[in-house]
């Protein structure tokens, strides 16, 4: 039976955290050989695993990275300094194990899946219609959320498609306002005339989708695909208690649908790094999500998420693996 | 025949850089499938690996981590919130595998090293005398210098030793002056009269070695068996053409001593964690280094400098492993 929007709506009221798991990992905690809080957000971070796998102790053995890619109408308004074609190139390339992101899997023993959706068919130009219509919307939307997730530990989300961030910034400034120029960024590295020609096309987008009713249905009318698909993931990885590491700008703005239109929906996502775009930093702040790296990067793929999870997977191996002072024989404070 | 004083000024004057390395690195990057920029500090990871190491594409393959452990004659002053006998109980600990930086290693296929400094010959207390003799402190530098790096691609350095903090912000104090409340900050968890104690126990210690003749000498007289140890492994490893990851204030601290006698002292060195422990923060800013992780952390033992490790080896993964624009079939800018 497809999904309705109506289904969306529903499923979006998504499962509460476990709050005992957490103690039960506070609890250990003080008991492990170290002072009290010195491995900082590493401790936050095994409670915030518990917290959405619901178990103690938390486990990240098995990580997985899903990169969706979608193809954007705007890219043929001359906002990216790729042309449109080089999304279906990037996905073989993905394919084919050449991009940062398979080196990145890699080195992480994290399990990558590449989602292509209907490349063929770029979403519409979104300054002069909405990016998808309602089906196209529902069936994006899908690829996302009926991916199965079985035994993961962790999900990494993240995103390849031309146009992609004129999108995101669009999303983001009809979500929390503010002015084009705020949320508009260089992207792949658009700089000078061409970046105020992109500022222009995002104001234009936003202006002419006024009557959008809700944050759901500017995703649909401003984002792609790859947003939906995000959106998606994130819902199912709730149900599925498997916490969620987002990616830069665009993964996050997609992201950020959901958590307008119901507050706490990002609860179970961390955000793996700060992105050189420049709206990221602005769109963390409005989230209140402090990421967990902040290294100039801006490539999307998810490379920002994997490379995180490699830190939450450290968190959960230290909470399960460090012995306490009794075990030790060391002397407590 | 024992390490003088005299070799170690003379091999502080270290190899430099391989330019022509880095250069190779800077063009091969150029033609990777991603946006120039894109991995932001990955890149600068792979061009300064390559600096050191002498070779592109650089590799992180084998990479090892080395906690020195000294105990401190000031531990008997009140300025720990652990007793001195924490050191060789968490010695033990690390031989067993109980304690963080064992899982960290776990973790990320981590070889670690622990050297214990004659613990049972606590260093004098040094708001009275100096903290080693001559012969003490160049016994203490020849562990870290004499021990074999040989097939190593990043060395990761760190320490244990209750009472340490107020060593290495003794240490600060005296090489980049200001007031000691600056540089002393709350250790493994002391605070209130605790930390005014602590504070004025740094701002005794510096004033009774007034007389000391260079950096080398007050690395001498402040720090401790493990700080000389870290300084040793810091040059040794420049002359194997091993870049090094720093960890958090105290294994900065004893660090920053080399930087100050030699300018350029720690080109090959990154820093892998800004600490907690307030002191680094203002450490990194003299010295000029971003360090790559943020995390809130504060517990030694190189637990930091294995965490950015992994950092490293995706950077180095990344410009090995990504295939170029031609070899990928995508179309450049």
């Amino acid at each position: 039976m497809p999904l309705t929007l109506e289904d969306i709506h529903l499923r979006i009221r998504m499962p509460d955290p476990d709050h005992e798991a957490a103690a039960a990992v506070k609890a250990r905690e003080a008991q492990l050989t170290k002072p009290p809080g010195s491995l900082g957000r590493l401790e936050d971070l095994a409670a915030w695993l518990a917290l959405w796998q619901g178990r103690c102790p938390p486990q990240v053995d098995r990580v997985r990275a899903r990169v969706f890619a979608g193809n954007h109408g705007i890219a043929a308004h001359g906002v990216s300094a790729y042309p449109a074609e080089v999304t279906v190139q990037m996905v073989a390339n993905f394919e084919h194990g050449g991009a940062a992101i398979n080196q990145l899997c890699r080195a992480f023993g994290v399990e990558l899946d590449v989602y292509p959706i209907d490349l063929a068919r770029p979403t519409a130009a979104i300054t002069e219609r909405a990016a998808m219509t309602e089906d196209d919307f529902l069936a994006a939307f899908d690829v996302g959320y009926a991916a199965e997730v079985g035994a993961t530990d962790l999900l990494c989300l993240g995103e390849m498609g031309i146009g992609n961030t004129t999108a995101a910034a669009a999303l983001c400034l009809a979500l929390f306002g503010g002015k084009a120029e705020d949320w508009t960024g260089p992207g792949t590295g658009v700089g000078g005339a061409a970046l105020d020609h992109k500022t222009s096309v995002v104001a234009a987008a936003v202006a002419a989708h006024r009557d959008a009713k809700d944050p759901l249905d500017w995703l649909r009318r401003l984002g792609g695909r790859e947003f939906a698909a995000i959106a998606g993931a994130i819902v199912a990885a709730r149900w599925a208690r498997v916490p969620v590491v987002l990616d830069g700008f665009v993964c996050t703005a997609a992201a950020a649908a959901l958590e307008a239109y119901r507050p706490g929906a990002l609860d179970h996502c961390l955000v793996g790094h700060v992105s050189a775009e420049p709206g990221h930093r602005r769109l963390l702040a409005r989230l209140e999500k402090r990421a967990l790296l902040d290294l100039d990067m801006r490539l999307g793929e998810a490379s920002g998420a994997v490379l995180a999870s490699a830190l939450v997977r450290a968190a959960a191996a230290c909470h399960a693996g460090v012995a306490t002072f009794a075990e030790a024989g060391v002397t407590s404070r």
